[in-house]
């Protein structure tokens, strides 16, 4: 390789380096996952992380998070939301769930679903509830 | 209607407003937005609101938001995402950019395009450029 092509080569990993820092495709992010019920986070937005997770099965155990939100995002298949109190709610691609800080929940699918999470960065996903599909921040972020 | 039929009214009131004050749907939302570039806030997680929102045209401002990050996700159509010292990104349906605090950007679309917008509860979407698409958080709630 000559001086030339490596000042082509240079700028276009700049170039993507540039670029892609800031782009994120959801199916690229979510075909590197390969566990269930383990998110990954994608981006930070201020104080909220987005991640993205693949839900099938009833793993994910009752928990609360104190004093913190919990947003839900339907991408694709259905996410059957139980919030303590409330009947069931079965939520479809394009449906969008908060649950509010401190309230009992836990989520399940039939079939496999994909999803989009926001959560503050410090959020535990599964609470104070430790369980076998419980993964650590820092897990998440790997 | 009798005691019956009203007890039977008001328990199934009350289960559509528990349910339905937590779940929204991203198309219901978007039907309910008449103008392009005025976001609507559809949800509140801890610091940061979700918005839904049709693009255009042109008519953004080069903005900045000092301190404060936004992220754009396309749901439908293409958006042109303009930052300060980068080449355009064209992202498409199911892209997600973060804009990071304090960058010049603008975003235009050639054909209707339908977003989301996570920002702090207290960003100006257009941030202190006044423009004649600028709405107030204010705005953006109704």
């Amino acid at each position: 390789m000559n001086c030339s092509d490596m000042s082509a080569k240079i700028k276009i990993e700049c170039y993507f380096h540039d670029v892609m820092s800031n782009l994120v495709n959801l199916s690229d992010a979510l075909s590197g996952v390969n566990d269930y019920f383990s998110p990954k986070v994608i981006e930070e937005v201020n104080s909220v992380y987005i991640k993205v997770a693949k839900i099938l099965g009833e793993k994910v155990p009752w928990h609360t998070h104190d004093g913190e939100d919990e947003m839900f995002h339907v991408l694709s298949g259905k996410l059957k939301m139980e919030v303590e109190g409330m009947d069931p709610v079965m939520m479809g691609p394009g449906d969008i769930f908060v649950v509010k800080a401190g309230l009992l929940h836990r989520v399940s699918s039939e079939e496999e679903c994909h999803i989009i999470l926001i959560e503050n960065k410090e959020t535990q996903h599964t609470g104070s509830v430790e369980s076998e599909i419980t993964k650590s921040v820092e897990d998440q972020l790997q």
